[in-house]
């Protein structure tokens, strides 16, 4: 590849796709020590980068009428294959595994692809698609590891740096790694001084073990809440590329990610699924040392997040930063023991949002109970005061 | 005010406060037959437009060395203020309600304002801040009333018909009125066509009420989840410019601002605080009719939400959504009846996320036991699949 096949995506893909914002954050900066910008991919259309190397692709192929593309996808890639499909008016066929969430099949449909569920897991619906595609001579959209694949998303290296062109190094989320194989041979092309580091999962890490030796690492299980960079085996053309290009490859933990998506809602007003926020998870949690406050681009690689998810990871969240507290407190058997107790909680400012009653217990009395109740309270110096003044009360509590 | 006020306003304004984007939305303009577009003051500096007419208000003032100036808010317009005055260099001391959240205390401290808490409401708050502010010589920065404030916060409207000249109508959040005052006079001044409308909560409508008409309407009391909107009397500047230059007022009920919130966080990856969900919601739930296809911009006025109240906005969600069911069952007491219900349940791909056994019911036999169970599912017709082969089980169930 040169770098006139990335400007050559960047023309077939303008005005189709987003020159996506890149935003600068102060709070991010402060808590890190450089200037930390955001490059918004979770803003892109279709909600990830992924419409830039399906689109590059796509826009390349010489079709006779009729001509299907393929591909398999339980996630981003579905969706950006089958909104370029659509931009370029061919025809696309995507096969998901049976277990993928209505939401991502609607959200495929919705671009107009016909999707079709096939095997129990995606190795099953990618043989399926494979041999369809094959039966009707179709083409093959792969997932990462392709030249024009590769191309387009390193489409997202020029807007970085058109955008801020100071920029000392690129945190870019990892899985097969196009985004990273891309980014990287982009941005070097360009300036070969700016650092570009891939971050993955340290329970999905097959190109952080592969970088720099041979052969490429594949990994027999993987286990992370970033499934858009749950990867076993990474690609064989990506790794040549993140081999010459890459100056290293991090690894955060899950919780690291986790904390780091609640973050980016509550400061940079943001949505970002697991695997978009890996890179500035790195940033935030130390694992790139900051000198002389140097421009760091993160790259938020997408934000197709489900509301369920965010509403677990807020609850983790909640109770973290001790926003609530699980309480057993012992009562004895009186008519106005809860009355009592619960006066005691409203004064003092916590909100009661759940209360279980146990009276079955070998440890108690008989004439105790055991009362379980969970309270809203503003942080853990405010439940610190809250439990206080229970004991002062005279209660015996154990906290959970 | 003239038009040129707001162009001066502007000018203060540039290089320290955003022009926030102008974002296309395809999905909303699906959902309502218009062509919507987001004005995302959500992104603005310190979260929220106030901080607009904060530093205009305040980079006019041609004050004495160590004179301070004065607020009150438990909101965005103390975080506004804050910041305004730490970059025109002024000490700012803000007071606000004793109950106010820790996070927004630390927010207003964090840009270096002097933070005194004062009074159980509001108004007590502001009474404190007016006696200090007197008692010192110091300037009392108003919320809304005041033209300073107006022609700041109306800098988002030539930034909206920059961006998008063909714009047909505005659909504005109001409370105390200072943003829909400004963007009304600066839209009508540059192009007299565009409509702008107010939108409130149905729980704090006194701009709606008083809109036409005189005396301005006072309410005795307000009841939203729009905090940022949540305002008994409007401004009398404010309505003034209102009445003269804004084309309607609508209302919106908090549930229907709740499921925008979460429909922008799921599509536009967009965090909006209750308040600056408003206008949307007002398109998205028919207010506004759309004519053949009309640009509506939609100003999504800021972003300062509770991570615990987004918590409670999507758990509703997810219930209305048909993503959780809960459900009573009669049980038999027999050893294996839990394990029996469960296995049914795993069968059918639902995810059990609460249990609780009770046995103490006047309703039931002796060797029955009631269990309250909560599932997670796919979605509505997941639900009823489980709960029909449940029933076809032979199970005695109560949807609750």
């Amino acid at each position: 590849m040169e770098i006139k096949d990335i400007y050559k995506a960047q023309e077939r893909l303008a005005g189709t796709v987003h020159h996506t914002p890149l935003e600068y954050s102060a709070t991010f900066s402060a808590a890190t020590g450089g200037k930390v910008f955001l490059k918004c991919e979770n803003l892109q259309k279709t909600g990830s980068f992924k419409v830039r190397g399906a689109l590059n692709m796509i826009s390349k192929l010489d079709l006779a009428p009729g001509t299907k593309v393929f591909s398999c996808s339980a996630g981003n890639h579905a969706q950006g294959v089958a909104y370029a499909a659509k931009r370029r008016k061919v025809d696309a066929v995507i096969y998901m595994p049976r277990s993928t969430p209505i939401a991502k099949i609607a959200a495929t449909e919705g671009y107009g692809a016909t999707v079709v569920l096939e095997g129990d897991i995606f190795d099953d619906a990618q043989a399926a698609a494979l041999d369809a595609c094959k039966s009707c001579n179709g083409i093959f959209i792969p997932p990462f590891d392709h030249e024009d694949i590769i191309a387009g998303q390193g489409t997202v290296g020029p807007e970085i740096l058109d955008d801020m062109p100071y920029v000392n190094a690129v945190l870019v989320p990892a899985g097969g790694g196009g985004l990273l194989a891309g980014v990287a041979f982009a941005v070097k092309a360009i300036n070969p001084e700016v650092k570009v580091y891939g971050v993955q999962a340290q329970g999905a890490s097959a190109i952080a073990k592969s970088f720099g030796t041979t052969p490429i690492a594949a990994l027999d299980k993987i286990n992370t809440i970033a499934d858009g960079i749950a990867v076993k085996t990474p690609g064989k053309i990506t790794m040549e590329y993140i081999n010459k290009y890459a100056d290293g490859v991090l690894t955060v933990s899950d919780d690291e990610i986790a904390s780091t998506i609640l973050a980016l809602m509550e400061r940079a007003k943001e949505i970002v699924e697991p695997a978009g926020a890996a890179g500035l998870a790195a940033a935030l949690c130390g694992r790139y040392e900051f000198l002389n406050g140097q421009n760091i681009v993160c790259l938020l690689s997408g934000g197709n997040v489900d509301v369920g998810f965010i509403h677990k990871i807020i609850e983790r969240g909640l109770i973290s930063r001790g926003r609530q507290i699980r309480l057993s407190a012992v009562l004895t058997n009186k008519p106005d023991a809860l009355e009592e107790f619960s006066r005691l909680l409203s004064k003092n400012g916590a909100n009661i949002i759940a209360v279980q009653y146990d009276k079955v217990n070998a440890k108690l009395s008989f004439d105790e109970t055991i009362l379980h109740v969970t309270c809203e309270v503003s942080g853990h110096d405010h439940g610190k005061r809250v439990i206080a003044s229970l004991k002062a009360a005279g209660y015996k509590l154990e906290e959970n």
